[in-house]
């Protein structure tokens, strides 16, 4: 069947939430309880094939994501497949540029998030009508039809058309290479597993151990609770991981300015690679100030609450960050981390996805691939974050080895869950929540 | 009966839209057929008094804050009103530090439009309760009452409790010849009703001619769909107010940074007083660039769609905006306003909050009074927005006089719907979509 013949017949959302809170993995200084969870759409056709797609959340409010997902969807019910692809910024700005509806963003919050999941339906589905994985159809695309997925509106002050092209046709002649290279031996990844607040001394001693000797280099503590027990963890962190791994600090947004470079001050000696959300994800000018003060002790990096590519434009304007952690469900979608990857690549900051949560892993190892083969070029200092929970309700989860992801073959953008984990997990009546 | 007998029984929510957009009432370059909407809470007590409150929209998506509405207002039923107003800082955290919550914003978009709502009806409560208008109420607060009322979370680096008091206490030995003012004369405003992009030339010359009759000496043109039509019609506005009033121009984000620059230089000749919505809202370090360039020749005023005080703060300190134009409902009610209009004090901005849609003029005329009251205690370029419709459907709708704001003596926040209104026009099923 060609493109032109799939049509959308209709679509599903479903409310889907992980009790995740009753071990408290992913707890942090600012998320004390999360319940992962997923606001799922999935695209039905005419050709046997679905695209599923999904926003992440931590629990409350998973519903809310639902009931935008309701007033986006239907926009692209009775489409063909040919009409959406055939120009992805046209596509996506039928979600984005809805008028009444751009009122409650725009481009931010509940509505962007749905934007994402919706679009990444999309895109899911176009990836598995062409039998590639995603990563691999947007590697496939021309410099043209890629820069054409992008929306440059409130960036063309920082990237053009022009310059995205320039980019990307300079990479065009070595991609096949760095392709090469990503299927033998895939992406480099680093671990959140070990360092959850809420675990006691033991686990993470002991998780330390198990990480070392799976091959991980790269580590990741929360902070910004309480300072001692920030250096007390700190300090035994780095007694199990030795002085030469890298060890990140993650504060999840819990400081303000000035409070996050004084809080960072006795923690310096523990030599962070980098401090992540120390502040405000809202705050540019406030990310500037702290890095100008900390650098080079350590590095800043943000982007898992990074609404859109406009403050992500200002954040490398203002040289506020050293890494960009993209996210890719906080912004809407594909499209709009393509033009994020564009203008990292433009002002030389390395891209390191942000991931754990349940489906974000499935879905960045497809960025970051992608990201290295057509446009960054280059992997220094790039790390995909990597937890270790909740892949096996997917039907094609992340396969890790030697602390690397390996590079995704099946067709589609690996997002699809397990219909029996829908079913169990989908909230209020799921078997699980009974 | 007293606050701590008061008690929150319960709380309804409403999705109520009037179909504005056939007449094209509101319609500008990016807003093209808005059906002014609002999403509805209404707190019921054992005390016969309610809380009222509403968010704005434009209509699609409204549901989606009634949603979130559903999702934040249980958390004060069962509450007293005595528990709920002894600190107001942290009532507020009870809706923005809802740690799942908070990650599908964190304060923006959706749940920070219904998190304003739902305080807001606290607010609406309290002032019903204490007999008095809200700007009144919040006139009456001691300024350690009032400081303890803002979150400075993610502000510290731009104003302090410290600073805010000070503010406060240098205006409180004249604060009742201003509160005598306002009784007396009311708040100046200027009318956005002549210039709705989709208005016909003879419309908007008798709508001129109406406005300067009744005593109006600002004016507000849209500008931004087509440059020759946007010249054509500044000129026809300016042939009919003449050269000593003020028009001002609103762009509603449809430009790029340079395009902004481009676009507003052959309209220079026409004197606009100010450049309104310039660029995307979330855009700090562009709105500065675009201030650098066209200064002094117009003025560069935002804030509709400003998220939160962290970018207003942004806004301030990167000397990016001459108007502060807060939103009644976008920021997260009363409590943020507070901070914001704190904020434009330290930082000598003018606050010209914006105002129109359904409800916003009956919100605003309380914080431009209570502003100039305690925190500005200065009028100067001070003008509040005016849109002459939908007032007939409240309790206590704005009176206006002379072109001023007269001071709402009612109590409570003016915001309370004709329970007829509110059945007619709700969404679906009320008899005005049927």
């Amino acid at each position: 069947m060609t493109n032109s013949n799939i049509t959308i017949t209709g679509y599903e959302t479903r409310d889907i939430r992980f009790p995740t809170s009753k071990h408290l993995d992913g707890s942090d200084a600012m998320n004390k309880d999360p319940d992962y969870s997923a606001a799922y759409v999935i695209f039905h056709t005419n050709a046997g094939i679905e695209g599923h797609g999904l926003t992440f959340t931590i629990g409350r409010g998973n519903e809310i994501c639902v009931a935008a997902i309701k007033a986006l969807a239907p926009k692209f019910v009775g489409k063909t497949l040919a009409e959406l692809t055939v120009n992805m910024r046209d596509t996506w700005r039928i979600l984005t540029g809805d008028s009444q509806l751009r009122w409650i963003g725009p481009e931010k919050g509940v509505i962007h998030l749905s934007t994402g999941a919706v679009i990444n339906a999309i895109w899911d589905l176009w990836a598995k009508a062409e039998g590639k994985p995603l990563w691999k159809l947007v590697v496939d695309m021309s410099p043209e039809d890629l820069v054409n997925s992008i929306d440059f509106r409130y960036i063309s002050d920082a990237i053009t058309p022009e310059e995205a092209l320039a980019i990307l046709k300079k990479n065009e002649p070595t991609k096949a290479v760095r392709e090469a290279e990503m299927r033998e031996h895939g992406y480099p990844a680093y671990t959140t597993s070990i360092g959850w607040l809420g675990y006691s001394e033991e686990k993470v001693r002991e998780l330390c151990r198990d990480a070392i000797a799976e091959g991980w280099t790269h580590f990741k503590q929360k902070v910004g609770g309480n300072l001692e027990q920030d250096i007390q963890r700190a300090r035994l962190i780095r007694e199990e991981i030795g002085a030469d791994a890298y060890l990140m600090m993650d504060a999840n947004q819990v400081w303000d300015v000035q409070q996050a470079i004084d809080w960072m001050q006795p923690l310096l000696e523990f030599k962070p690679y980098w401090i992540e959300e120390p502040t405000s994800p809202d705050d540019i000018l406030g990310h500037a100030t702290i890095r100008k003060v900390l650098s080079p002790h350590t590095k800043i990096a943000t982007g898992e609450h990074i609404q859109n590519r406009v403050i992500f434009k200002q954040l490398f304007q203002a040289k506020a960050i050293d890494f960009c952690q993209i996210d890719s469900c906080r912004v809407g979608g594909v499209n709009e981390v393509l033009s994020i990857l564009l203008m990292a690549k433009k002002f030389g900051v390395p891209v390191c996805p942000h991931s754990g949560g349940v489906g974000l892993c499935e879905y960045t190892q497809h960025l970051a691939i992608l990201n290295y083969i057509v446009i960054s070029a280059s992997n220094d200092n790039c790390v995909l974050e990597f937890v270790d929970h909740l892949h096996e309700h997917f039907v094609d989860p992340v396969r890790m080895k030697g602390g690397r992801y390996v590079a995704p073959t099946m067709p589609g953008y690996s997002i699809e869950m397990k219909k029996e984990s829908i079913s169990a997990y989908e909230f209020p009546l799921g078997k699980v929540h009974k």
